[in-house]
């Protein structure tokens, strides 16, 4: 029998043989919980360098146990430094109804409590506690480099749309410290319609003007290219600032998944 | 010089052959005009069946020399007939959320005067004043035939995406009589996140379940197929209905362009 | 070792724990036999609503000791409704050649013994006894909608296309009772190509006109849509009756499909 | 105005400057006429290389006053040579069935009339009285040399399917000396099915092994490779001579297809 | 007959209007020549915004009579910051190889009077002298970004990649100041290739480390992208470094391609 | 446990049922060692024609105890008869400059020991010992053949790029007797590159024309065929001798794969 075994320093592929016992073994183990392995660190096939662990035992721990720290996976960027980041972006910011939108938004601690802890994936890249701000704050250091090359990028519009472009995923996802799933309203609406929708609410008390709501909102709703790719805009990018943040984003995603294969 | 000459009955080639009052006469047509054409009606390639018009001359009209009706591209279907589908379509509904939901749209007057006039497409199929109404209805009744087949789908659900899929369509396109025109808006965000967003407008004040505003805002947004086909879904068809709405969308617009090329 | 346990009303999996005679039981079970299942009804993973069977034993049936038709899954339609629905159908057709090939096809016992009973495919969509038979009647239902919709349809070819493209399935699937396999020729000429053969055989004593035979034949080889999707067509649809065929199979086979799913 | 100017030596483009008498020039020029053009061979761009011709008359040649066979595109090679490598061909073959198959096409002189002079496409590769025969023994030489690699491959069955394969483009395309079109035939059920029939008629009159008929129907059938190629197979190739007949097939011809872009 | 007029601020579309002379201008004009347009600025269709000339005349100028520098497209950037951005990146460098690699090319007078002005397409983004420079330096800055984020970069590697990895665009164009042409050696090997051909003759003299190499031409030959996109890498990303390249690259690209757009 | 059982004659399933000493059986196999099985032959499911092994025991073997003979699988053709076609093929070439290139290769005994021995793939087709040496000849013979049909074809050219297309997999691959794997190099760089690379080291003491040398290589670098296919060409082919080597290579690779398939 293979068995996953995870903590947040990685995974590692464990390994039981059968015995007489393994159904027990099999239903005393709850859903969620965190057990204690013993077993033999094995080099299988011989030679490979693959490593995996042959399993004796396992066993089920009370939560006084262990400390929940060691297998939560999070962050290694310092989040402070992160929302310092995104305040000074904001602060900086000329358009006074892109500013307001976005202080909506970051001054309701109702509102960053979440973001500040949602994963930004299930899978693939930043699938961890805080992953949704570290890949946030990431593209928005690349399109400030952006900005500096191309100086007729709309910086405020652009700016706004990386802090906003994924924020629908904070109700696309239900996470707990172990685990992420995608919720009912994901899975029929997915992340991309989500933030707009979030968007739209707080627009609604802004007296947010109409042409740059529609930028805004094609901002997000392209950010995920061309529509004829496949990957799920619902209309393709047109706009620089559309374009920008397309392939920064992706830019930024696929680094970051190069990474975290090495690690898993 | 060739040129496309049409009213509504279709669509002919003309050919002008180059003078010296050429750019004149360039100069004198207003976009938007109405002309008079005297010409010789001609087979070319000779003998090949293509019939096109060697155009002699060609004079702006001026309001009182044409009848306008002469030249409006318009549905040949009853116009009360496909009223009182939807009227009867309603009427019938168990499910009063989405009863009340369509009835704050077809009681609406403001509502109703555009619906029923507007285009479902710039070119494609039913790109003429009321395509809209006589698609939505059509896809309706090809519905109700799959809901005699498949008692298992849920009925209002799927009418009311059927009746408000393609709502965006009248805010995503400026049409006069004349002619059909994409939108700022329908550039930047597209008839399939406007569908949803006049929908949401109107649920606000409907007290809507939640789960089931997720269940039609899955419809609008998917029913453009898979994402992988790359024709702008945001999401891909996971319910039903969602399924059934795309492939009746797609049908009833197929078959609609065969019979269109021939008029065309 | 997981195993997949089925009867008429659907699919479940068991698990059996290893134990030393599980080779022996490996050994006992004859394909295509019955088996009387003991065990405990398990979820796994815990809280996860997955529901499987922990298997305790397993014993082939003899004949005597199981009702046949508790393991046979066959359609939920009304067999005779379907026929008449196809009679009807046939008697009201104006085409004489068209209604007389049906009738070649439908007055003929030993066609309609395998046609009232062939399954329209081996997994996916309407994969049992009678499958092919109301797959064929809910795609000219579909089609009869249609052709209120759009009159200059040619209803006789498109019913006979209906009714006969999939026929070569016949020939194409081998199936007893319990199960569904590709014959031979199935796999070296696929059921498009089938289909038209046998229209063709019934054709010869027919004297049937040269055109209408090729239309005909179109609709058969056309009717996985565009060449370009790599679906399986010889030819795209090129009449609108093709176009017709086509979207209407498409849609009563995903939609079927989505139901099946949920049983299967 | 641009003209294509064509001989059997090529083509090349030809310029006309509009004058007052263009459009009578354009009526007097019947379809399917000769013309003796008087003009200046000129460079344009000046310096390119492109080589064109300025127009200055065009006027219809009588029968009289010209050699057809100038006009005519035909096969470069040794016609008897062609036809002598399909005779031998078929004179050592060992299957009997195979051999009386291919005798009773090629040795019905109805039939090898047009098979020997039938062009080979409208466009591409081939396209010229007596390319299909140029494209047959072509292949039929390279799986020749195949046979010679791989001795499993059954011989009788690859060049039967190698000299039948595209017999239906004898119906798919009409063809005078001048002009290819494509059939009714043709545009509704293309050459792939076509050649399949032809095959079945001739299979009737032989008492035709039925394994051997499905086999020789799929090497027909697959001949344009896998069908998620989106090229019009209705069935992927599944037999090692199913595969060679493609490949070998698609090698001459995009071969050819190069060497004929250098002339065209 | 439609012309493009173009000089270095853009391009715009011009008419002339047939006369019998029209014959002669055309041949008057030398390729690559530079000529006087008079004529009318004109809006068709009218309304429409869009801004053609209505050319009168047009003549053929002799050197003395314009600036060569109205007429070349250049960059916009201050070259002497583009070069010290770069020699600033060679310094710092840390790897003795890589660092000595990049002095070989940048100390050489012979590459850099080519790199510094070459194009770096011939349609689509930064076609224009100084095209190549811009745009690696610009692709530099986002890797330095990237560097930033990913601490675990190789920053050596990819910075080197970025400086190379479209130097064989200098073989793959012939360009003068008004035209830039694939060259027969692009048309042959493409830009990839060539650029691995400059980096291993300089890599010859320098003793270059053997792994070290690979993944530097591994960076240059996968910088298309996955070789499934069709793009024309001959091998996909593999290293950390590959993908950042590829995907800042990319970004770079299609950002500048959306300003390009509004000029042209 | 499911064990795959392979010597040269071919590959089949093997089956253990798990004991409790499976672990140490797992423990005492090195990698690459060859084992003595003992078991019974078992048809599963039974009647399917599908056969297996029920492993009683396996005991790892030392090197007196087999023949080494029996475990390698290569080539069946012999082996004089290939290198005499590839001796052939260069003495009878005209073009002094690719004829001395071969010999640069093939008279050079550490090149032949080598490239008589690779294999020509990891999986798919020609993987085992003189695989490479058995593809180059073949796909040689095609070309031979080709040339009879298309004299225009360069010979000399063809050939040359025929025997070197795939040189490069001699350092893509590591193989010893019994495994094959992809090297560094190959992981990093591909064999397209690598067989331009080998090829240009040998250019270097010829003093190589330089078109013809580019000719060479684009036949090499495009042997993939078409760059938009995804299959790792960096240059599509744009030469006769191109389409050709691409498209009997292709053919070659496809049916030799085809007949591996039922050994395997």
């Amino acid at each position: 029998m293979d068995i996953t075994l995870t903590d947040k320093t990685g995974r590692i592929n464990g390994r039981m043989f059968p015995d007489d016992n393994i159904q027990g073994i099999f239903n005393s183990i709850k859903e969620g919980s965190i057990c204690k392995i013993c077993g033999n660190v094995n080099e299988f096939p011989p030679g490979s360098g693959k490593i995996n662990i042959i399993v004796n035992s396992i066993n089920e721990l009370s939560e006084d146990d262990y400390d929940l720290d060691d297998f939560i996976r999070t962050s290694d960027n310092d989040h402070d430094e992160l929302v310092e980041e995104i305040r000074l972006t904001i602060k900086n910011m000329e358009n006074v109804h892109l500013k307001n939108l976005l202080k909506s938004f970051f001054c309701d601690q109702e509102f960053t409590k979440v973001y500040y802890k949602a994963p930004s994936a299930i899978v693939h890249h930043h699938n961890y506690i805080g992953g949704l701000l570290d890949h946030s704050v990431e593209v928005l250091k690349i399109c400030k480099t952006l900005c500096g090359i191309f100086p007729d990028l709309d910086r405020d519009l652009l700016y706004t749309g990386v802090l906003l472009h994924d924020i629908g995923k904070m109700r696309a996802y239900n996470h707990d410290l172990l685990k992420i799933e995608m919720s009912t309203k994901g899975r029929l609406m997915g992340h991309l319609y989500m933030s707009c929708e979030l968007v739209k609410e707080k627009m609604k008390d802004l007296d947010f003007p109409d042409e740059l709501s529609s930028k805004l909102l094609h901002l997000i709703l392209s950010h995920h290219g061309d529509i004829s790719m496949g990957w799920g805009s619902t209309i393709s990018p047109k706009l620089p600032e559309a374009v920008a943040l397309h392939y920064a984003d992706n830019l930024d995603a696929r680094v970051k998944e190069m990474f975290q294969k090495k690690i898993d």
